[in-house]
């Protein structure tokens, strides 16, 4: 299986650096092979403009969906999103690992969704190719999450609300959206405040999780 | 009343940049004082990372809140946070207007609340500054939202799903989180397929809308 596995922290010695040394290491162990776009060392661009054009089929007003079809088909996207793109077509499985601020992705992880899931590319919004005909279609997507905030305060009836149900404007307005089987995210409540027992026992549990992907 | 309308649209031409222009000249005309926050323009980095503090706490090891709530309370973010934080002092009002994309705002806008909603100046993690206790508490928040897809698709039983649900991660985890009073969102569908009747329509309502505020 191939994985793709993107990530973003930017800390080398945080807990979320440890859980991304154990994902690979646990890929490579069991024969699979992985690639890491690690957003905050790749300094990557979170910011969709007209830059992200080589070409332009409309140079003189901006609209998103058909500079992407045009790009998509004419393989002029810049080269960063060109190599994500690549990356994206290789995986069988991408994981999205993050810290959760304001019970979303950090801008950074937003940023690679809105420039290399576009349209053409991931979905198509003129023939209807999107959830059951999204075009990345047969491959699988997971999440997982660290929070600072407790599981009660993510809970029905805690004072954010359940976790599951406020991110389904990523599982399925995103991941859904474009064709994605989505896999239970992995979520980890507290990690500021945790024990180094209670953070090692959560390290091999997430190895034990991605062996039985 | 003082607006801060935080805008991200990257096309001086579009139809985000024509309401944007109906918002400002129907505040100054109500005798209302209005700063734009123009992210695209301003070229805003939205990467919330070690290079926003002027000085660290801890310089070996990046912990995000210890070092927000320090740069707060020694005033040592960098120059683009501050003038920032100093835009949304002098509000009562604030409206974040931009294309929805992915159900979620741009990264550019994600990446503004990132770095400029921090633990210490917008919320304290360590006192419970919260919700009703949230440190924004006073200010009022409204969001301008455009959308490609039709009200069918983001309504209850559409393929998306109700799109005040879905967005519950903004109005309540992120804007009631911090303390702000969460106004109606004003939301336009189909913006890419409608009419010109129906633009001029909007744009006209728009401004009655914001004069009522």
């Amino acid at each position: 299986m191939n994985v793709l596995y993107i990530y973003a922290h930017q800390e080398p010695a945080s807990f979320n650096a440890a859980l991304k040394a154990v994902a690979v290491e646990t890929f490579e162990k069991t024969g699979h092979n992985v690639k890491v776009s690690d957003l905050y060392a790749m300094h990557f661009k979170p910011v969709l403009d007209a830059n992200d054009f080589m070409q332009r089929k409309k140079p003189e007003k901006l609209a998103l969906f058909p500079e992407q079809i045009n790009a998509t088909k004419t393989g002029t996207f810049v080269a960063d999103i060109m190599e994500e793109m690549d990356k994206v077509k290789w995986a069988d499985l991408l994981i999205f690992q993050f810290p959760i601020y304001f019970t979303g992705m950090p801008a950074i992880m937003k940023g690679w969704l809105d420039r290399i899931f576009t349209a053409g590319f991931a979905f198509d919004p003129i023939t209807q190719g999107v959830y059951e005909n999204g075009l990345l279609k047969g491959k699988k997507v997971m999440m997982t999450i660290t929070t600072g905030a407790d599981e009660n305060t993510y809970s029905e009836g805690g004072s954010h609300g359940d976790i599951h149900t406020l991110l389904k404007y990523i599982t399925h307005c995103i991941f859904e959206y474009v064709g994605l089987e989505v896999l239970p995210s992995y979520i980890m409540f507290s990690v500021n405040s945790q024990s180094q027992e209670k953070g090692q026992q959560r390290l091999e549990n997430y190895g034990e999780i991605l062996k039985g992907l």
